[in-house]
């Protein structure tokens, strides 16, 4: 990581992909994930095991794990939803698995149909696996805290309980927990705010990335508050695919177009190559030409003489 | 100013209306003036004094500066191109006027037709006229330095230029200068950069107030730049009118109603009603129906909860 500033995350695969109805054919994700990669992206959340019934779209996670595993340098993330997922996950051979627990009981129950206490007891069974494994084949694992600046069910979600489920999952074993704006409520202050709480309670080391939505406009405003706090994994989603269920015209993950565009003017190194990242859309539109792509960088272009000599630097 | 703690200056009515073909009638200006007015904001740009051969969308300006006059506590702002428009302006009794020089001499001589000489020419000679004014009657007078983050005609524009041209404006009278993002090129970085180089030039008191697009994306992100550098006036459009010419399906100006929602969330004053400033977009949807109004929050709604005590406050 010392020759990046910020991990760009993308979670397209499985965040957009699960939001859509039209399946991706297995081809075309690896030839999205190949682009991506080949634009210098370095971490990718590939999938999800949850059973197909539930996801149809994402039922060949296991396959598009394997393929991703052979791009160099790529870290393969995907997310699972409870022990059963990681079991298959560690089959496959992902190098990194997410435990969404969301901080809202009220929209635990409602999603992944468990209690609190449900949640962290299959963390419990996924660290006794995971502790198993020989280390070079162990996943780092990371314990998702969903809802956590707030809920479309429960509305304010206290500060206070965000802390205690971040100390509860590190407590248990994971290795790392991450903050996550799934309904697009999040501030700067809050983001500010919740980082430093989480700070003090469990370390620095033990969050490093934030995954935000822009769902009230507010995503590359709360990325960049997390950056000044000094976040360096942010989660995106190329073209915003999947939209925002609550607003017509919205993405619901923050672009990553927009979000690597952002970076890259603000000199921080991301390892993206910006036009060959423009170019990753192409492939994705193709596949699922019916969905809608957003991203404010893409329609307007990079600006003039940018990327060449003084762009942006004091003169 | 003391109980407010960043004050939203509304730009829709000229930076808006220019952008749109459709005339709106200076009634349903009015009505929109004075419900933003109502709904808690402070200041509002409403129109510019250019010939209505070139923007007859704006013809009515006198008439609406002399209307939002009445409004009580309501700071009236106008845009003027040249000496003449701040004659107009001041017969028509506005309480700021506004004049853009553009940091990229090649824009300035595409959109005023004019050097940087001679727009200084301009600025000096309206300087001249205010100066005759008894102080009650003095309007007062920002340079605005426009392309100041770069331009679509000449690209990189050094900093030293802005910098340059900022001292210029304050030295030949200018009260303020302000700083614009007209083609939507800045980054938080640069937005930071460029507010302390001039403000090591001129001084902090002199600069107060940003001028963003959403072109990129980034409006917002560079707005929470500004404040954090303690910038304390943000222009927006309400609904983003005008949208951006250079990005189908985006707003130019950054979002009113975003914008708001932000600093509200982060506990920052703005004196404005999140509720009525909403419905305010109604006024102006239906004086102009074919054109697209914007806005990520008015699309997704406030956060269920949102106002009530605890609303993003750690608990």
């Amino acid at each position: 990581m010392s020759d990046i500033d910020v991990l760009i995350s993308e979670v397209g695969p499985r965040d957009g992909l699960q939001s859509i109805q039209t399946i991706m054919p297995t081809d075309a994700k690896k030839a999205w994930i190949q682009a991506e990669a080949d634009a210098g992206v370095t971490e990718i959340e590939v999938g999800s095991f949850v059973p197909p019934k539930l996801l149809p779209q994402l039922a060949d996670t296991a396959e598009v794990v394997s393929y991703a595993r052979t791009l160099p340098g790529l870290i393969v993330a995907v997310l699972v939803p409870n022990f059963k997922g990681a079991e298959n996950a560690v089959k496959a051979g992902a190098h990194k698995i997410t435990l969404p627990l969301s901080v809202s009981e009220t929209h635990s129950q409602a999603n992944l149909k468990k209690t609190h206490a449900q949640v962290l007891d299959e963390v419990r069974k996924i660290v006794e696996l995971l502790d198993t494994l020989p280390a070079d084949q162990r996943p780092a694992f990371e314990g998702g805290l969903s809802t956590a600046f707030g809920c479309t069910l429960e509305g304010v979600v206290p500060e206070a309980k965000v802390v205690d489920l971040a100390r509860q999952l590190i407590e248990l074993g994971c290795d790392e927990v991450g903050l996550s704006d799934t309904t697009g409520y999040a501030n700067p202050s809050q983001v500010r705010r919740l980082i430093k709480l989480i700070w003090a309670e469990v370390g620095q080391d033990k969050l490093t990335g934030v995954h935000l939505h822009n769902t009230r406009g507010l995503g590359l405003a709360n990325a960049l508050a997390a950056l000044d706090e000094g976040i360096t994994t942010l989660d995106s989603s190329l073209g915003g695919l999947g939209g925002c269920p609550f607003a017509p015209g919205a993405s619901g993950n923050i672009v990553t177009e927009d979000l690597a565009f952002m970076l890259d003017a603000m000199g921080l190194r991301t390892g993206i190559d910006m036009d060959k990242l423009l170019l990753v859309r192409e492939i994705v539109k193709a596949a699922v030409p019916s969905e809608e792509m957003y991203g404010f960088t893409p329609d307007a272009g990079l600006p003039k003489g940018y990327g060449t000599g003084g762009w942006g630097i004091a003169a």
